[in-house]
């Protein structure tokens, strides 16, 4: 169903401040969630709050701490706070960091789940004129390097440039497909596509329960996904002395890096604002392929989603999960 | 044939002094080109002083120049210089940087062909207890984003993490195979493997003539590894008010970005490497695939190779390479 974007956001307001989240953890919590139903990414948005551990739920061990802080850089102790609060954090401080000093580079660890989409915490970044790099472990479900066993997380790393425009916002799991996307696959009791899984004994499987007792695959099934994959768990993990190649517990052994850099490190970032915009235009001019009617960029149908929703004023939302809320 | 890498390195230093480099820039080449050979990527090594424009005969046009610089970075022009002389100067500010601020971001642009194996610098970077990520941009080559057009360079990444034993070191192109690859392929007369590039005009061949006039693929056919060539372009074309999109001449477009990062802006160093050292043992303890007798991690065989080459104190050239450079 179609929602004023303005009434969802009053109702997710009241329903974590009922759960007794103070004013800045529930706007933090409520600009990701609008912000993944809006680029139509659903399974990091309003599902989130239902289910067996929906995170208005959440009891948090303590308040974020911070364990190490310097000119550059911050290490914070989620204390088991939901994620978007506790990276919302993070990324603030990110930010702040980079303006003051020109990099801010922030671990946040222990967290309750993901922090969901990169590219939000990338963006939020961009749009302070800082390119913003920001990457996530989680709890082993990924197979790599001729196990079979999982060994990362679905790893995701994103990242997002300022430019004259919009900013440029890009992310992806190493994996081949997320872990929600099991989660959600044997909710409906659905298959997931072939090649993206193998069960418990190395099998291939597109059974989702298999899958979540054996690993997902690297995605591009070569060792430079999994490369790609160890150094997300690197900088995310070990870095932040946080959990590594383990997934015992599916709670606090999410970790997410945060890096923004202020272009004036290297040029003005007038300059640089402006040859963003230019390459983006020598890309789009391109030779178009057989059947492709506009080049897109990689991540540009969620831009133009949230731009969509954003300019109308309303946002999709699945019934289910209206209802599931009293929403509707 | 195999040569004591003592001797080996009094020939090539002798080959770059008498053509006139300087004794610093000399040794700064001569070691990026012995760790190439001695890792057994013939592709960035010695072969770089043969053909129709060998290294040693590159004439800059002028001494690298500093173009900004300040406390946590620097951009240098680097005068079309060989691609190691300037590369490995700007590795050694974003080091120094790095050890007095916590991070060293350095931007190289102009510099003559490409820089080689980011796994080099990043090395040298992790070898000071540093972080190093590394990426460069070259001359378009390589197809993305639903057009057949090359847009992107082979754009390359690399990382390396100190550990308590050797360094972590990983390298990778964004493309499906380097150009250099190409190159070499249509010297031997040989064929590149199926799913490597397209021609002109959008279809696949695996001819190294067609796929130069055509275009390399992504190195996993997907948005993936556009959005990760689309990165390395951003980060070392359009942010050193470099070149972007473009291969106009092979010349003068390379651009590469050094990170430097302490741990120790998050963690102690020693607990660091400790934990990178666990992780790496995690890794490989890992149930095997059926027909895999060792878990070998991502760039683990080129070290292997180089600690080989080490310990025998010899290293293998091919003798067409040799005969060429009269060293044999």
């Amino acid at each position: 169903m179609k929602l004023a974007i303005t009434d969802l956001r009053v109702k997710i307001t009241n329903t974590f401040q009922e759960s007794g989240f103070n004013t800045v953890d529930t706007a933090r919590t409520v600009d990701y969630l609008l912000w993944a139903e809006m680029s139509n990414n659903k399974t990091q948005g309003l599902i989130k709050m239902t289910g067996t551990e929906p995170l208005q739920n959440i009891k948090p061990q303590y308040e974020p701490k911070v364990e190490r802080d310097t000119q550059l850089s911050q290490l914070i102790d989620g204390g088991a706070n939901p994620a978007p609060v506790a990276a919302s954090l993070g990324m603030e401080v990110a930010i702040q960091k980079a303006k003051e000093h020109g990099v801010g580079i922030v671990g946040v660890k222990n967290t309750f789940s993901s922090n969901g989409a990169q590219a939000y915490y990338a963006e939020q970044i961009a749009t302070q004129d800082l390119i913003g790099i920001v990457c996530s472990r989680s709890p082993a479900s990924t197979a790599g390097f001729g196990s079979f066993d999982p060994i990362f997380g679905t790893n995701p790393l994103g990242y997002a440039f300022p430019t004259e425009d919009d900013p440029f916002v890009f992310d992806m799991a190493t994996s081949a497909m997320t872990f929600y996307g099991l989660v959600l696959a044997k909710a409906k009791n659905e298959q997931i596509p072939k090649n993206m899984a193998i069960d418990h004994n190395g099998n291939p499987t597109t059974d989702p329960t298999s899958a979540m007792s054996g690993a997902l695959l690297p995605f591009d099934h070569s060792y430079k996904g999994s490369g790609l994959g160890m150094m997300v768990e690197m900088l995310a993990g070990p870095l932040l002395n946080g959990a590594w190649v383990d997934n015992k517990t599916f709670k606090e052994e999410w970790g997410s890096l945060f890096i923004a850099i202020d272009p004036n490190l290297l040029i003005d970032t007038v300059d640089f604002k402006r040859n963003a915009s230019r390459m983006i235009r020598d890309i789009l001019i391109a030779r178009k392929a057989d059947g492709v009617s506009e080049i897109r960029l990689p991540g540009i149908r969620s831009s133009q989603s949230r731009k969509a929703a954003e300019e109308s004023g309303y946002v999709d939302v699945d019934d289910a999960i209206l209802n599931q809320l009293g929403y509707s």
